[in-house]
């Protein structure tokens, strides 16, 4: 039974090692793919800081609930994923990817292998690390994660001069 | 610029994940791959066992040293490679591709990392775990460690029902 590669998943947080990974995922055009899942997940743990929230508010003497404030900065952090994600799109689509946009709210790792799970993708395209991971970092735990509890296929790209 | 996957370094310890991982090198052939290096590691911790070869050797009453041991272990080992090298080396050439094939005796993830640089690949395509991994372990140590060391892409396949 031979490989094809009609569906891509490609999980992005829009950091540099991302963008060499889109590159790879244009690169996959030739080898007969269709269907790229573009998805974003917006870390559930940004959001929820309810502690630091709630002083924040006292501090600033802003009449607000912690609830008000975090769906505020996830509506804020949701419509900043909506235009970065339009040019990702546009940009597969100009190489001729059917592109479905997916914005989430989540634990990154645990999202990305179900939705790769419930898309029936035939690979995973993602970076070694993303924007949060520190120099001597040498796998980010988010790529370490998916590649441990996935069972697809995963293109690791690697950041710039790693 | 945009990403071609040229040459691809394919390394084999001819575990059940690495011939999964032989079909996806295989599917790379319509993204114009044209060399795969065919590479085989000879763990060199498997030969160096010098306390207890001495034991067996005492105790089958062998007159040979411990250094004639170990040479005559690598070499069967490394013939008994080159055989299996043949049949795969065989299957990539019937599909179009130019084989390269490699026996070192060395620590596999150094070699790998050392050879995916001296020969240039654009790609390391490998599997998730070797023939010694245990079931319950999620990502082999040579793979992992290739992932960390090298700067190349890694298209990890995992095993069967993993």
């Amino acid at each position: 039974m031979s490989v094809m590669y009609k569906k891509i998943l490609y999980p992005t947080d829009f950091s540099e090692t991302a963008e060499i990974a889109l590159k790879h995922v244009k690169a996959f055009k030739t080898l007969k793919a269709e269907e790229v899942i573009l998805l974003h997940v917006i870390d559930e743990r940004e959001i929820k800081k309810r502690d630091i929230f709630s002083l924040l508010l006292g501090v600033a003497g802003l009449n607000k609930s912690v609830e008000e404030f975090e769906n505020e900065l996830k509506n804020k952090l949701t419509e900043e994923a909506k235009n970065k994600m339009e040019n990702i799109k546009k940009e597969l689509e100009d190489v001729g990817f059917k592109v479905k946009d997916i914005i989430v709210v989540g634990i990154p790792h645990e999202e990305i292998v179900k939705i790769a799970e419930d898309e029936g993708v035939d690979i995973i395209i993602m970076g070694s690390h993303g924007k949060t991971n520190l120099k001597e970092i040498l796998l980010g735990s988010v790529t370490e994660n998916v590649i441990k509890k996935s069972n697809k296929p995963v293109l690791v790209v690697k950041r710039k001069n790693s």
